[in-house]
């Protein structure tokens, strides 16, 4: 038997992994945190039974007290609330599929609590990786990748701990811009950029995808979940989103793994590492699936994946720039108050402007984040 | 320090290994094997110094040794030249690379003399694979595939201990004749025969490629190779040679490993099994591959690959008296003695005139081996 805790359990990943859950008998749910999504948790909390949940303010954790009064659940609020359950006893593993810098300190506490992080929160190793993977290591914690592509990797590394990485692969499906020129950017539309080929996604990390910059966090996180260089971390285009990603080694054999895009393998394969359970859903058939195709990306259409190198490379606060330019950016462009073309330039902007400090504490990355926020709030809003 | 022995050392398998030997330092030849070729033997004599080296007729044997009399080298011959050098004292690993009937006898007296096994020889497991799988469990030995395609699949298969296999996706150049139908090979001439895109390999090999024959004995390798069923084999016919197979598991994830066309990485990969090392030689370059296309192998036209599935799903001595016959049909047909697709219809005939025998003893699939071969010589020799 197995005790997870979820941080985040009314996204998307958080659904999937209750999916997971529900569909296996030796699991169990010691606690879930949500934001605002106050009555699918009560739903969750009355099917999946937490000793625990939290939710982030206090107004909200009454509203739910109120609901599930009739039940022997303890409702909890703030950061507070959520290191609470991030380190709660019977936890085996938490799963952080919260989003946003809010993840980080939860996910410092489990792990020294001792638990193994089914991570999904992006943010954490992009901002904090050379915090927490030294963590994770001090404390024989594992980090299990819960992002398609990350867990491919992962999945493509097993039975060669005694092989070093010559190149890691990493897969993207190129979103809807692909094959086209940076100047037929100028005038997408929010429309336009929340259309994708293959997965079904939020909005943020869609528009993320039709920049590449979702790719540009991803090799920031591969980065520092596979102890690699940036120059060992290619990107391949791959359309049709049936390789997750590869790892290339010494003798030049490639490692991949490939599948339907099916969120809850991953999540699966986290959870019961290294077991695999039959998992319901439809099946790679090879007989008909004609063709696989591959491209280089363009890092003049996808400048965005550019930066994203360039600030891995740069460390220290910089990736947190990054990801904060970015984050702020594509909101304005969702409010239609920026052009789509606009996204990359604004990180670019911070990034030029930010004064890099190395190894930072998570209170610098987080100065660091409010700086970049504050910074674009007093020029674009 | 590793010490291996080479059945078959002058062949295209052999040659490669002491490729492989010669870029490593800490591998050392205790013993080789060759049948006719004394010339390219006597070198590798003087460039690996091997204690002892075998040859097949006693005529050839004195020839050898008065080449190397200045060497403190012992030369045997025949069947028990080749039994003595299968299980030195000082071997760890046996190469058998050797082709035909001839290397079962001493892959079963190295497994008892409990020393490891590269296999490349074919006949092994697809004739006695009921034999020499118990064996190698019962003696703690490892069969550890040189094979490309099974390669790939070992490979794929690490860190799945845990795990088991839903299916195997062994896959298939389609050789030269792929997307013909089966009118259009009724007068390929041997010349047509012999082109094949991705590898260079003998003509026999060549042949059986064109057939997917090749293809049919792998699906009975890996059937005992990776304890599954035949239902469980599904071979992809994937043209431009880069996937050299794929395991499907129980979650749908499908592992698998891509690589350039070089048989030294799998035979260095079984010599240092489980570590790989650095392989000088081309790599995959993904940005450059463009495309990978995937189709059914059309079994009207292959006809000889559903005949394998056949033999193989009958069992007994089936698998032997379907070899048997492809390897004297091919060698008519490479004689011009008959037409290409009489090649299958050579072994169907022998295999619907065979009386099976179930788990046959190794003189018993030496007898169905000499029986086919008589049938085949009576009528159309």
């Amino acid at each position: 038997m197995k005790t997870i805790a979820i941080l985040g359990s009314t996204g998307s990943i958080g659904t999937q992994t209750l999916e997971v859950v529900r569909e296996n008998q030796d699991i169990r749910v010691a606690a879930l945190a949500a934001g605002n999504n106050i009555a699918l948790l009560e739903q969750q909390i009355r099917e999946f039974a937490p000793k625990t949940a939290a939710v982030w303010t206090e107004e909200k954790a009454k509203e739910l007290r109120e609901r599930v009064k009739d039940l022997p659940v303890k409702i909890v609020s703030g950061m507070d609330g959520l290191l609470e359950i991030s380190v709660l006893e019977e936890t085996d593993i938490l799963v952080t599929a919260i989003v946003g810098m809010i993840g980080i300190r939860p996910t410092i506490a489990a792990i020294r609590a001792g638990k193994d992080i089914a991570l999904a929160n992006k943010e954490t190793l992009v901002t904090a990786g050379h915090i927490i993977m030294p963590l994770a290591k001090e404390h024989h914690v594992s980090i299990l990748p819960v992002d398609s592509e990350h867990s491919a990797i992962f999945q493509s590394l097993q039975g060669n701990e005694k092989n070093s990485i010559k190149k890691i692969l990493l897969t993207a499906s190129g979103g809807p811009f692909r094959g086209r020129k940076r100047e037929e950017l100028a005038n997408i539309q929010v429309e336009d950029a929340l259309k994708h080929p293959n997965w079904e996604m939020g909005r943020k990390i869609t528009i993320d995808s039709s920049t590449m910059i979702n790719k540009g966090l991803e090799v920031i996180e591969a980065k520092w979940l596979f102890d690699v260089d940036f120059d060992q971390i290619q990107v391949v285009v791959q359309p049709q989103s049936v390789i997750h990603s590869m790892v290339e080694y010494e003798d030049g054999a490639v490692i991949a793994q490939l599948g339907t895009p099916d969120m809850k393998l991953p999540i699966q394969y986290a959870l019961y590492y290294p077991k695999r359970r039959n998992l319901p859903g439809d099946r790679l058939d090879f007989w008909k699936l004609t063709e696989l195709t591959f491209e280089q990306p363009d890092l003049e259409t996808f400048y965005g994946l550019r930066l994203a190198y360039e600030a891995g490379r740069a460390g220290g606060t910089m990736p947190t720039v990054f990801n904060a330019a970015n984050e702020r950016a594509v909101s304005l462009f969702l409010d239609r108050k920026i052009k789509y073309l606009e996204i990359p330039e604004i990180i670019h902007y911070c990034m030029d402007a930010h004064k890099r400090k190395e190894a930072p504490t998570v209170e610098e990355i987080l100065s660091a984040e409010a700086e970049t926020y504050e910074q674009i709030e007093s020029r674009w809003s």
